[in-house]
């Protein structure tokens, strides 16, 4: 493969979708000017994160994945620039609804879903109020680029989904993302620990990892959130080459050389010298003492 | 459990184990004089890391768990100071040998044996050539400070490790080290992706972690390792909040609010969100790909 050049972008979402699609294109193209192949979108970009608050009438935004506007209007743009897109959205599938994501490859084609399996749920990010817990296991799409493994947001929380999409042949990590403050504690950031957990995930599967966050302040019914932005790119041994501001809508860039992380992920041993004989914890249910007090 | 001080000590090793045993001892009392509990020592104390060449004879130097004078000098310490100390040690077993550590609590009492289930094999780290596949599984120390998951240096690259140590109960993670240069590229630095992977470890599982790794120069039959030091000590959300030089031979220590640390691993959230359902390829072979090329 040679060398990549990944992108990330973030902006502030609006009321109208169309004007966050524009927004969104404008970076896009920006993105594939400076050489991107591969450019990541946040969570939810058609508009506010509606998980801020617990209101049925959202559950009207959700849409089916075939025939979903949002998504032909990123494959037609995929297509021009010849780039690997990423598309989050609220998918309504049969009563059902999910926090999903499918892959655009370069050439405009939709290559497969993946709908999100960790849902979050605390102050400002309600989404098992809105979301089912996905159910297609975790997906590596095999783009024009290379095999992307993709996870939404609260996944990125969790190695087991990082190494299995690794495992799965997954040669970069994506994560379209929506965070920011704490509505229950103002004074919390929690910043860093995203940045470093998902650090660790890079460093652990030396494996190139891309953070797609949203910026602005948004206001629900009931609080707000600041998303704090911070999007950000790792390389193979979980270093920030390439990382975004907390307020600033742009797009960040990065070059990666695949042929000599591919060769370094193998000899580096993690992968040969994996005990899979004693990971049997890891599929049992969580134990209650782990479990938070009601 | 409230405040606790932890402490990791880093030395350089000569060849007399008697020399090495005094000059921890030492620092082990200034760990405990500041207040420490728990005091982390490096990988195979004892003397130089010998796994920097093959050589048969190196063998002799494995001795039993039960009646270890090693051991039983740690634990000495232990009770007299009232502080809980691992020791990590080259174990022989009826003609199998281990790399391995027991706890000491903090009255002196030997809890339980691990023995490392990664086992690395690079040049000037050719444990494979020494060491057996430890047979125990993960195993988490009952302490009088709190439950401690205890890995051995190379464990410290799997996520896996670590999350089965918190979902046994592990309180904090500990890794007693040995690593430094490469000798294959001794231009190429692993300290910081060392580094980043534990941090990752700590942050997803919301759990304080220390590191103990040995410094100094140490020269083989066959190539010689510069061992890096930088210790540390990560907070539950993988922040570095100790951490040692390259090249000193010290005590760091850290303060945990470990009532505090307990509730925010629960309430946060990922414990409670996780989908063992859908982690079945973490206990399945390696495939092939990922392998080192030979």
């Amino acid at each position: 493969m040679g060398e990549l050049i990944v992108a990330a972008v973030q902006i502030a979402c609006g009321q109208h979708v169309t004007a966050n699609l524009d927004k969104l294109e404008k970076h896009v193209r920006e993105a594939a000017r400076r050489g991107a192949r591969l450019v990541v979108l946040q969570e939810l970009f058609e508009g506010p994160y509606f998980c801020i608050d617990k209101d049925e009438g959202h559950n009207t935004l959700a849409r089916p994945f075939k025939g979903n506007t949002t998504i032909s209007r990123v494959a037609s743009l995929a297509r021009e620039l010849g780039i690997v897109l990423p598309v989050s959205f609220f998918e309504e599938d049969g009563g059902r609804r999910f926090n999903s994501l499918t892959m655009i490859d370069a050439d405009g084609r939709t290559l497969g879903l993946y709908r999100k399996s960790h849902i979050p749920d605390s102050p400002g990010y309600y989404e098992k109020y809105y979301f089912a817990d996905g159910d297609t296991g975790f997906v590596v799409h095999d783009t024009a680029i290379g095999r992307i493994g993709a996870g939404i947001c609260w996944d990125q929380w969790f190695p087991e989904a990082a190494r299995s999409m690794v495992l799965r042949g997954a040669e970069i990590l994506i994560y379209p993302t929506a965070i920011g403050s704490e509505p229950a504690d103002p004074a919390w950031d929690t910043r860093d620990h995203w940045q470093r957990v998902m650090q660790g995930h890079a460093a652990a599967n030396l494996t190139p990892l891309i953070a797609a966050n949203r910026v602005g302040v948004e206001k629900g019914e009931t609080g707000s959130l600041v998303f704090y932005g911070s999007s950000f790119i790792a390389d193979h041994m979980g270093a920030k080459i390439a990382e975004a501001g907390r307020m600033d809508e742009c797009v960040i860039t990065a070059a990666l050389d695949m042929d000599a992380i591919a060769n370094q992920r193998r000899a580096w041993g993690v992968f040969r010298d994996r005990r899979c004989d004693l990971y049997r914890d890891l599929t049992a249910p969580t134990p209650a003492r782990l479990m938070p007090t009601p």
